[in-house]
């Protein structure tokens, strides 16, 4: 069993659905990835939060058994985010963004941390990922996730983290602004050819495609029944996956072999994820309710 | 090995796309399905044909050893059919139709046809969908297509269809327009109590969803390097899913063991019904083609 570092924003959400309005929920990259990551194998959040961070959130990592030596508390507000999302979830709008103490984050992480084999690079600058990235000694395999904004505001930034990264995690849409290709194959194989030998392109509620060394694989998502949020879906998906990995691979060999069952327990996780607001079902989960739905997914895939 | 009977239309299409303008093609969902089918087990195509109907399109028909004794000629024009398609392939605008003689089609089968034992009831109105299928002497397995136009114009028509058919094949839009449920399972299950067993939900590129008593089956699309010309995708991956079911089932019971690869062998039809417009790549198929993409396929979705 290896241990997962993740690096990223932790927030407080205030999400607007047509049916709904929840203000300041937990939310954050770094806190949806570590709480999916810690279903499957101890975990380390690096994080950044403001005076006004409810305990209750704190308790909740700590419920998760997230090593919290990184996760610090800054003079200030904590990173604020409000959004809206249209009937069919697919379509959101930022409403309000408020960086607080995350605008400084700029983490020195403890020696400890620095040795942890399996790296996950949340939704942040690629200057920060690559700050973190050059902290940690001899890496298993470094997952970085990226969004549009970045790719448009640190292109140079970005190119140069993507030569010393395993994996690129992003959406579709941020694939074809990545590397303007609209077909995802073609998308896929110049990532490659931009560094990373694992690339994962989201295509939400249409599932994921994996590209790697073991060829493609299209993992669908998991079908729900009814989708109430879809915040955090990408982070706990990449969360997931990174813990699976950690508790099944040691070596980058490994890696190899355990990432198609590695995509669809972050397919599971990111799929509890949608089924209420922020945190609610995501925080409440047990390995019994992931194996089953792991299972189920299963079943739609054999042929 | 059991026989298909494939009834839809015969068209001519004029196709264009951003990059090209191509006049006359042979088109029409008979034709697309039979040919498709013709690839796994013997079919007889339903349809009917004008006198302008070029007679290369015929030994094209002829050439994938189509039972014609229901193909007709009929005085008057082929059916026409002309649309454009945008950049992204996905929205395409119906630019003129002329029915022709398919205006008076209402085909008397053959008494050797009438006890086929696989039956696609084309995308055709739902009335002239029964007529055929009232024909039909204890057909094994009887799938219909359908489409907006037939959902909106005749729904009573349709409803009743519904009741006598075992699977209803139509695209994620239009099975929300025919339940009014945005959610593909809650949709898939209206329609069960509508009539059919198996429910099968097209999504494009996204792949399709199979509803049945073995529960729900996830199939992702071939994902192609570039997608040339989507005209007759849909009629191509049920035709071939019809053949590879009349190959290798004969009962109602073996129907649901194979559908899973049925689909798979339907999807690459239709991969490769994309790659080129109209008939000039599905129509230069052969087994082994069709076997290695299906093989390829498979390793994309084993985990």
């Amino acid at each position: 069993m290896s241990k997962v570092l993740i690096v990223g924003s932790a927030a407080l959400d205030s999400i607007k659905t047509p049916k709904a309005n929840k203000p300041k929920l937990l939310g954050g990259a770094a806190c949806y990835a570590s709480v999916a990551s810690s279903y499957f194998a101890p975990t380390s959040i690096v994080a950044v939060v403001g005076e006004d961070f409810p305990k209750k959130y704190v308790d909740l990592l700590k419920d998760h058994k997230l090593d919290l030596s990184d996760f610090k508390e800054a003079k200030g507000k904590t990173f604020y985010w409000s959004g809206e999302y249209e009937e069919n979830m697919n379509n959101r709008r930022t409403l309000c963004l408020e960086l607080g103490v995350f605008a400084d984050f700029k983490p020195e992480l403890t020696a400890k941390n620095r040795s942890t084999p399996f790296v996950m690079l949340g939704n942040i600058t690629p200057e920060l990922q690559m700050h973190v990235l050059e902290q940690m000694k001899d890496p298993v395999f470094v997952l970085a996730d990226t969004m549009d904004f970045h790719i448009k505001g640190s292109p140079v930034a970005l190119k140069k983290l993507l030569k010393k990264i395993d994996c690129l995690s992003l959406n579709d849409s941020e694939a074809k602004l990545l590397t303007g290709k609209e077909n995802l194959l073609e998308a896929a194989s110049r990532i490659h050819k931009m560094g990373p030998s694992v690339v994962i392109i989201k295509k939400g509620e249409y599932g994921a495609m994996l590209s790697y060394g073991g060829g493609i694989f299209l993992a669908p998502a998991y079908p729900l029944a009814k989708a109430v949020d879809p915040t955090g879906a990408g982070d706990t998906f990449a969360g997931g996956l990174m813990g699976y990995l950690a508790s099944h691979a040691t070596t980058k060999a490994d890696v190899d072999k355990h990432l198609r069952k590695a995509i669809l327990a972050g397919t599971v996780i990111a799929s509890y994820c949608c089924e209420d607001f922020g945190f609610l079902k995501v925080a409440k989960l047990d390995k019994k309710m992931i194996r089953q739905r792991i299972s189920d997914l299963e079943k739609m895939i054999l042929f």
